[in-house]
């Protein structure tokens, strides 16, 4: 399996997953502007039009997009791992969590407060909008150890959604204590810890590979 | 099965799987200003706190919400009708272009776009952004009658989102010949145009009553 990633990135949630199943994978890293592969020099856009990263490609040579479809691919391909995705109505409410992360959190929120082409004026309004799905979660996480009744890949998703907030000063969590005390908590888990451990030098890495080309 | 929904909403792509499944269920309209349950006047936010459609109750009384889980439950639910979901590598699949509908298209192009409070500026930025999207669409559409290799769910959803640019005079499908010759198709099928002759009426009905309000 070919994980196409780039450090402290969306797809970190996919290397999380991978960990947590102890499965073995080839991290290839992306320079999110150039968008060369790093260890090749191959334009990364050659297996993502979009040059978007998780992209993950299969051990039959299937490639995939998308952070939800990934995700629940990488648990079911494991199906006897702690991510293994469950079916039925579990699978129903892993789908919802997934979905709320990926469209509430990382598209309508982060995405602007990141993106230095966005306008104070942007960053504002999605702030607005986002603060009631900030307090959604809150509800939902007080007095739970995880989104679902145990550890799932969309905890892995939501984690490395948090981790931006050392970008956006805007969003203090002192507002929500449980989304607080929950990425703290996840934060420690030895699959995030690593994860998290790997990819902060790559982004350094990749901050100074940028400023030397400027 | 009860669906909450508001006219023209993302929630009309629910109401397109439940026609395609040939499914019994009640439909209850939400005010999306005032949050009014039509029929019988609740706050809908003691349903789902977010106030936001497609909500679906199930017959087992479980409460759903999110798009992509909803389109998935419902074709779930209705194995033997023409939008079963299917497994292994087709679910990913349709995983995948649920994820970039609500994702890319909904989220990031669609709502700044329709959001009265957002800026000129904001829509301008959303759509530098969004354009890329389309043409990642347009590629993936030209030569194919469905997302898949049939009508699935997710066209239901992308159908839906599409019909927006009846309001969004910014993206001009003239640029995207296939994505329009494939709205166009997808708006004749039996259970798009059912649904958006009703729920266009209803849509009307709304705006007059706000009007009223004003």
């Amino acid at each position: 399996m070919d994980l196409y990633f780039s450090p402290m990135a969306c797809s970190m949630a996919t290397r999380i997953a991978l960990y947590e199943a102890g499965a073995e994978a080839h991290y290839l890293e992306v320079d999110p502007k150039t968008k060369q592969v790093l260890t090749d020099g191959a334009d990364f856009r050659g297996v993502n039009p979009l040059g978007m990263v998780p992209t993950l490609r299969t051990d039959d040579d299937v490639v995939l997009t998308e952070n939800a479809a990934i995700l629940q691919y990488v648990a079911d391909r494991f199906p006897d791992s702690a991510i293994a995705a469950g079916s039925g109505i579990d699978r129903t409410r892993l789908q919802q969590w997934l979905c709320f992360i990926g469209t509430e959190l990382h598209k309508a929120l982060f995405i602007p407060l990141l993106d230095p082409k966005a306008s104070a004026e942007t960053k504002a309004w999605a702030l607005a909008k986002g603060t009631s799905r900030l307090d959604y979660l809150e509800a939902h996480l007080q007095g739970r150890d995880f989104l679902l009744d145990r550890f799932s890949v969309a905890d892995a998703y939501l984690a490395t959604v948090i981790n931006w907030t050392m970008a956006t000063p805007q969003i203090d969590f002192a507002n929500w204590p449980a989304i607080k005390a929950y990425h703290k908590r996840l934060r420690e888990r030895p699959s995030i810890a690593k994860a998290v451990a790997e990819e902060f030098e790559l982004f350094k890495a990749e901050q100074a590979r940028h400023k030397a080309a400027a």
